[in-house]
């Protein structure tokens, strides 16, 4: 599909169209083959063409989007006056900074260190603060090169950066992404470690797709899986809002000790654990030596739209030969980022302060509230129901049915918008995910609608 | 060299050491060979060595630091003011947003291309608002791939993401990074471009190196560059501050043309030039069919901490098989970044405004005024000076002399610290580089230094 984006909106019809016939001038350089191995987006684009279709067919409804993982809630003031605060101050000579530590702001670092890893064994120099998580995926995998295998959680992303086309596609034509998936699948296309695209089995080529599902608690069996130098695990989990035990992590840590392979750890929605699973993958005896973490403000403090995460990476954590990994990190992030904006960094140091915890525990304690309110709506209603305890997402099955269709049931009946879990992979066939990301409101009003639908 | 900060404090020597003997265990993910191909930085630790060890033979020495090309000036408060509003909305139901487009703000994206691009025939569409240069040259190196093949200037930093160790390194041990630098070698490095370091020549094989002297008016005899995929060019240049011509320009999208290349054209100091240099490279009849434009607010508003640039790339840039390279790299930007933040992007957006626009000729103003004092105080001690006229770096010539001596020599006698030219590059001996970034009694007082120096 062509980004309209990139054409003017005159010309803009928002259908894929052959490059022009009246092409001036082509440079000689090859496009880059991992590049077109990419997959244009069919999920959300497709949401959203089905949401512009329901708009105009119902003009006046409530469209209610629990589609998108997107923070809704203001972001707590003392996170945002510290943030104004270091603004105003670079306006002053005793205020003003220049470039900073690509690695983040040495303060922070042990902060995140302290707070988060306490006696974990990581410390200020472990922690490398980010604009995101996303992006320190897509370094990492720079890091890993073109050589390195991956294995990845089915359902996830098979498909990623896939273009959102808002409410207004209609008329703007204007494409947005998606913007809370990890784009784990996407960037390892495109730093070449993967085969073609198998249009089959929705699997691209080289890439250990590990099986999550209802049947085996939504935790691979590690037995049927291949061997591969890095593995990506996300828990608590988006989209199945699963959380891996203590005792499946410490398989886990196992499994990549065996192998020798390095696990990169999702743990971006740990804060939002109520029960002892592990929050980070340091809590497992022996995973500094095979693993690292990547996590994120976004969720916390609703820092979505603000760009602020880490990565922990354990200097126990070595290549075969001996080499820190980290090390090799460090010189990627001086080379490929400049470190995190400043202002952003204060307002990171003030989520760490002990009355910025308070707030954000009460941040995520909003959203799981509405969690809860959409669990026990589905639960009443006698579905099974996973996720939502640890997570904000909440995993409805429907067995037997194909996600799209109930997709599209609950869309044309109760004007709500979620995501049909096929759209993660194979193995999200039959469900739909409702996150719990939106104002309370809208959450009752989705609940009231859904019981009126399922009764 | 070990990287210190990843050591404990305790046990860092600040020296090189072989992985400790007590290595419990290693992962079987062998090193990414790319990365071994990197060489130490040499250039900035040995200035710091140098500064150093200059500080313990004079503990007193009032230091000044010409070396490094970091704003040192408070960044205008209507541009701070909209940052902290921007921070504060946030907390605010209404003011409060999530995701962004990873492209950037709509807004900004118009006031860049209508502010710096005008009548050139680059839109909104076009311009890809990122958090700074050098995070896009990495960017754009995975959109180009591993079997790109690249140009540099000669001199530039054939070395990259150099640690810089600050003034107190002996004591901490802190190690950062140079940031100035956009990282074309290393990260071409990085993506498996580049062949290995040939340490008798100073030079990556693989990589064409354009000789930019006094001989040549700095700009390479481009009928003895051979055809690459990608040319990096930066004018206003750093280090030698010189600043391409029309007619030069012209040449060089002709030498595109001819090749069939993309020019990656560095601008990031256009809005230091004082004459009619062309400020971008579309200003060139034909350059939008080769080339595209990486900018950034950093040496503009005192950005560098805040982190935010840009870069242009016209619809009209095509790969041999017609593909449009915006499109890729608008799939690059939405699987490996998530935009800039939205605090930075307001910011932006006050940069562009009448006001803003004022205020960010003053901060130049102010360097420029710096600059004008360097190059004048050098020219009136008989030095032949490079640089300076439109760009905040002056090279200074010392025919015949190395450029470490001379270095040493300044140090020595008036306690300044500049850059050897010849760290930057085979063509850069017999060179220094001062830089313009200082508060004005610094500058003021090293001018009294060198004329005490040199009269």
């Amino acid at each position: 599909m062509v980004s309209p984006s990139l054409k003017s909106p005159r010309s803009c019809k928002c259908v894929a169209t052959a490059p022009s016939e009246t092409i001036a001038y082509k440079t000689k350089v090859p496009r880059n083959s991992n590049m077109a191995k990419l997959q244009a987006g069919y999920l959300f684009p497709e949401i959203a063409r089905r949401r512009s279709a329901h708009l105009l067919k119902y003009p006046d409804a409530q469209v209610i989007s629990l589609g998108i993982g997107d923070t809704t809630e203001p972001i707590p003031e003392v996170i945002t006056s510290a943030m104004a605060m270091r603004s105003h101050s670079l306006s002053t000579l005793e205020g003003y900074s220049g470039y900073g530590a690509e690695q983040g702001d040495k303060k922070l670092r042990a902060a995140i260190a302290s707070t988060f890893y306490g006696d974990l064994g990581i410390d200020e120099a472990d922690i490398f603060v980010s604009d995101g998580a996303k992006c320190d995926i897509s370094r990492l995998q720079l890091l890993f090169g073109s050589n390195a295998t991956i294995a990845v959680q089915d359902p996830s992303y098979p498909v990623r950066g896939i273009p959102r086309i808002p409410l207004t596609f209609v008329h703007t034509c204007t494409v947005m992404a998606t913007k809370e998936e990890k784009a784990y699948v996407d960037s390892s296309v495109i730093m070449g470690q993967t085969g073609l695209y198998q249009k089959d089995i929705e699997k691209f080529g080289k890439i250990e797709y590990m099986r999550c599902t209802p049947e085996n608690g939504f935790f691979p069996d590690l037995s049927t899986i291949s061997r591969t130098d890095v593995i990506f695990f996300c828990s608590p989990n988006n989209p199945t809002g699963s959380t891996a035990s203590r005792e499946q992590l410490t398989q886990l840590v196992q499994f990549a000790r065996d192998n020798g392979s390095i696990i990169v750890f999702d743990s971006a929605y740990a804060m939002y654990i109520s029960d002892d699973s592990p929050r980070s993958i340091f809590e497992i005896p022996g995973a500094k030596e095979v693993a690292m973490e990547v996590s994120s403000f976004s969720k916390y403090a609703g820092f979505t739209g603000v760009r602020l995460g880490w990565t922990a990476i354990p200097k126990e954590l070595l290549y075969s030969d001996g080499f820190p990994i980290a090390k090799d990190f460090n010189r990627i992030v001086c080379t490929c980022f400049n470190g995190a904006s400043n202002i952003v960094q204060a307002g990171g140091l003030a989520c760490l302060s002990a009355e910025g915890l308070e707030a954000m525990r009460s941040v995520v304690g909003y959203y799981r509230e509405n969690t809860k309110i959409i669990v026990d709506t589905f639960t009443s209603l006698g579905f099974k129901v996973y996720g939502g305890k640890n997570a904000p997402y909440v995993w409805v099955h429907f067995p037997g049915r194909s996600s799209w269709d109930v997709f599209a049931e609950i869309l044309e009946k109760t004007h709500i918008v979620t995501t049909p879990g096929s759209g993660f992979g194979p193995a999200g066939d039959g469900f739909i995910r409702v996150s719990a990301f939106g104002h309370r409101e809208n959450v009752i009003e989705a609940s009231r609608r859904f019981k009126q639908l399922y009764k």
